[in-house]
């Protein structure tokens, strides 16, 4: 996992250098006119199209949904997909029904494109346009430069689609971003410590920053087994707020823009609670500091943060990141 | 809460009484072309509305997603929902948040419905078709009566907008099956005496019983504080089981049909793993069981299910089931 991680800056700047060519390619099968977007993946990959849902709904100006796979897979629907783009994601591109409820939306009219590490697999077959991640071999069960290029993956289509908040320059800064926050063990560290033995955990963000929240709660349920939970601050307050109390940790992202306030008041909230609260942010001061990188792609660096804790979290706790118990790399639901 | 748990086979009859009329009032509104459908809710409305999202989405044969409020509140997007229909959730009528969306939906194109139980809300002043639930004032934090109507109201939509997997006559079984849930309170005290302690829970359901897992999940975690989770099926085999070992509790919801496989399947990968898994089903030998509903309708006797549930823990445990510390029946969120 550590050499996977490690690994991210490389695998992005791989990307952005053959960004224009793929956003070309996206744009080829843009329907005309597009009337909403559809998104297909689990776990990890499911994470990275939340940011794409951001991401692709403020880009495009198009709804956008994530699918549910069994309305097509068990319950077989006739559902209508005309002038709709549905994009799949899967590292492996071999998870059987992420492969057949693109090859079903397709047949029900819409665009199709897979975001995949395997250029060969089913799932880039199944589609007419291949955002080819070539992450390299995934061998750890966690996913992690997966997910990392994934979200960038989405960022390549929010452009290919629309008008993005952020400029070519930012987004070349980003391997640069990863590699600082790499290079920085100590912080992470010092979190893992502190959440100790604790055998529950609330992750939180909001906007694009809420798939940061999503990832960092897998990536530690994978590697340590602690309960965590992914949240939006929204929907922690309505009702599962409840379950933080004194001492409970609650790692917070917190991003400059619109939804800096919402968070900043959360903190606030959890601290009063008892909680303990661990802050990423782009602030020497926050428990994880993240190089300065604008908010719509800040999941990026953020989650590497979050990788760092898991493993950190992990060999604190003498287990193996790399096989956590009763997990396999590709989990063959339908 | 238990006073209202109890008004539950009544709400749900005078709701089929008013059927007809509303079926025939929502068709008014639905656009044609019909692009898509959008959800907008959050907390137990917005479980009653990821019913929705297999319901409608089957049913009408057209793309269904549920909203990310932050996206026009925060961010303030311009999304073309032209030829869509917005249907929002709330019990109040009086979130910020869920009101800003759909006057903004509706302002970007979408025809507006909304499901509340304050039929002079702001909410129901912002659409064009209220759906009253006229489930009387709910005082109890955790909703209850609510929730169970607002799945029933997404059914009544379901059929207004296509063809459901249905009779009526099996429909109208609703409050009965309700009210033989309702009396048995063994049952669920004996759940939750054998959860005891624990400090986590998973709830898992498939297709239209992810919703019930969902609202499991919130039910607990807003009477005792317990760390629950509600997942589908396909999602917790995806990472999040390896947070279940050895005794840990997961309330298992499983359907007759198209959905029946997998949560079986699941159901033995959790006992091989050492969890104690309590199963809802329509079946005398079942943990909790629920008289035979048709798959699609079954979420409200589920519901109901787990609600019982819900509130013996909490008294089981000492604990004010209708006042939870920290929280507050009309959540601002914005």
């Amino acid at each position: 996992m550590a050499a996977e991680m490690a690994e991210q800056p490389g695998v992005l700047a791989g990307l952005i250098d053959r960004w224009d060519r793929l956003v070309e390619a996206v744009r080829s099968v843009r329907p005309e006119p597009l009337a909403g977007i559809v998104i297909i993946a689990r776990g990890s990959s499911d994470h990275a199209g939340v940011y794409g849902r951001y991401a692709l709904e403020i880009a495009a100006g198009r709804p956008v949904s994530l699918a549910a796979p069994s309305i097509h897979t068990l319950y077989r629907a006739e559902v209508l997909y005309r002038d709709h783009l549905a994009i799949a994601v899967s590292q492996s591109g071999r998870t059987p029904e992420i492969v057949t409820v693109l090859a079903r939306l397709r047949a029900a009219g819409a665009r199709a494109v897979a975001i995949t590490n395997e250029a060969s697999s089913p799932l880039a077959e199944a589609a007419e346009v291949v955002v080819d991640l070539r992450a390299g071999e995934e061998r750890a069960v966690p996913a992690t430069k997966t997910f990392t290029a994934q979200v960038a993956a989405f960022a390549l289509l929010a452009e290919a689609l629309g008008r993005v908040p952020w400029t070519r320059a930012e987004l070349a800064t980003l391997p640069e971003a990863v590699a600082a926050a790499l290079s920085d063990t100590s912080h992470p560290e010092a979190v893992a410590s502190d959440i100790g033995d604790r055998e529950s955990l609330i992750a939180a963000g909001r906007g694009y920053l809420y798939s940061a929240a999503l990832e960092a709660a897998l990536k530690l349920k994978e590697t340590t087994s602690i309960h965590a939970e992914g949240y939006s601050s929204a929907d922690l307050r309505h009702g599962p707020i409840a379950v933080v109390g004194a001492g409970f940790p609650v790692v917070a992202f917190v991003a400059p823009g619109p939804t800096a306030a919402d968070m900043t008041e959360l903190v606030g909230t959890l601290r009063r609670r008892g909680a303990r609260v661990y802050v990423v942010a782009a602030a020497q001061a926050a428990d994880l500091p993240v190089p300065e990188t604008p908010e719509p792609l800040m999941p990026i660096p953020a989650a590497v943060r979050s990788q760092q804790v898991a493993h950190a979290l992990a060999v604190l706790r003498g287990l193996d990141p790399d096989e956590p118990p009763g997990l396999t790399k590709i989990t063959p639901t339908v």
